[in-house]
């Protein structure tokens, strides 16, 4: 009984207004799993590393209980990237050098392969395609993508949806997947390829479920200070799924929690660099915030 | 006991992707005014027109109780604006003729000026002020404002700040109004302007209500279609304040329902050009949405 967290495992450098930091711990794989952590004990993290990658992020991972045994150690070096940010929201790639990513082709280990719950970050749809094929009865899989496998790849991203429970996604690849003027009508289009559940990430403006014949809307949680956005979607489908795994037979609640919850992880990761602030996460915080999200949310 | 709305009255003309409209019912007090009428029984409408103002306009108003005693027909035009959507979010002024709007400065009749609810429009804030120093007890002031008086009233808009219970306002006007870089603590910094409470308009993110050590976020209602984006801001602050009067002590939980009734009263607005799909609207409708609303947000 595992998640299986696929995804990248990279060393950012990122400058933005509140200064710049190099090399730090990052990639999708490594944000959501960290997330995860907090709410659900059986997390196992599925990427690749150069053989520079500093032991110190691995004893991280260890010490948040994400099972890094399937983190694979390859010649050459970590994935980089790095990025400057203008304002808070939006990243300008400065750098990518793929490094050891670029071959990521992983190979499920024998006892991860009956997870019952897998998130796929946002990397090439054959790849997804491939992790999925080597489950063997996975409960439910969640993935995330973006325009560039919508441009690059749209056979194998709409091969890859008929095989998802829920998919992240934003309005603006979702108005590119669908070609529809009209949102909510381009929310529907998009149950049809396949995806029970869709997530819609809005940014500071919070989430959004669809799912066929409801609706859940997460407002962002409010936060005085944003420091670095990076990761912070996959802080969400991290918690999202964390919580998800950690209840038993996910229902309607439970996946409204879950919004909540992810809101919640992907907030305080935004207030500090790299896993900084996340890292320092706890039970007793996000309950704190969910009841506080509760009384911004309700009304009678 | 009455509403009092103040704020303009126009002929509009608008082009969309849907078509093209040519001098039909606009303007903030007219939106308002039909919207609060839903909600409350004692609206009345403070504005001027030219003597080529249509009949049926006053006849509708009329039709749904707007007390029309006030409504002053001067000597020449009335005043029109003609805009194009090239998305259904942001307009695009053609023309503006201000006609006998350029001259507008009300003289609230002896019988109104007891009024305890008053909203006043997006109008100069000098002329905001001017109605606010003829009225004798108001229970609560509420003012609508925009970019356009920030850059050129800025005395006069921070004099009205002083006098008003609540503000209606989006974020853009809020970072160029206090120069704050991070909106939670703009949303404080306006908060020590004047206003009790402050409502930040997220068009199609729908609002946020900011008071001290109070926050409410109420999505946008989901829609299917959008016909015509004209007046949705005064129709949310005139189902809020018509809410509001409609309730003898607003307190928090009135608020929050306020926000909500706001929301819906401006969704059902923008599914027709001008006033056409508003005036179709009902107590009932309106509380089969606020239930729905409640669904879509609400959580264990």
């Amino acid at each position: 009984m595992s998640l299986l967290i696929v995804g990248s495992i990279a060393l950012d450098s990122i400058e933005n207004h509140h200064g710049k930091v190099h090399d730090v711990l990052g990639g999708s794989a490594v944000y959501s799993s960290v997330s995860a952590s907090f709410l659900y004990d059986k997390v196992s993290i599925i990427g690749v590393v150069g053989q520079d990658f500093p032991k110190e992020h691995v004893e991280l991972l260890d010490k948040h209980g994400v099972n890094t045994s399937a983190l694979h150690f390859a010649d050459g070096e970590t994935f980089r990237w790095r990025g400057r940010y203008n304002n808070l929201n939006q990243a300008i790639t400065l750098e990518t050098h793929l490094n050891v990513f670029e071959k990521f082709n992983p190979v499920i280990p024998e006892d991860l392969r009956d997870s019952p719950f897998i998130l796929l970050g946002n990397i090439d749809p054959e790849i997804q395609l491939n992790v999925i094929s080597q489950m063997k009865k996975p409960k439910i899989i969640a993935a995330d993508t973006m325009n560039y496998w919508i441009i690059k790849k749209l056979d194998k991203l709409i091969e890859m949806f008929q095989h998802i429970d829920i998919l992240f996604i934003n309005d603006d690849e979702i108005r590119l997947l669908t070609q529809e003027h009209y949102i909510y009508e381009a929310y529907q289009k998009i149950l049809t390829y396949g995806p029970k559940i869709v997530v819609v990430k809005k940014g500071e403006h919070g989430v959004m479920i669809v799912k066929k014949g409801f609706y859940f809307f997460a407002p962002g949680y409010p936060l005085k200070k944003v420091m670095d956005t990076t990761g912070a979607g996959d802080c969400f489908s991290g918690g999202f799924m964390g919580y998800l795994a950690s209840c038993k037979t996910p229902n309607d609640k439970i996946l409204r929690q879950a919004a909540i919850i992810g809101t919640i992880t992907s907030a305080f990761n935004v207030e500090g660099f790299s896993l900084d602030s996340l890292t320092e996460l706890s039970k007793e915080k996000i309950d704190s915030r969910f009841d506080e999200l509760k009384k911004y949310t309700q009304f009678e």
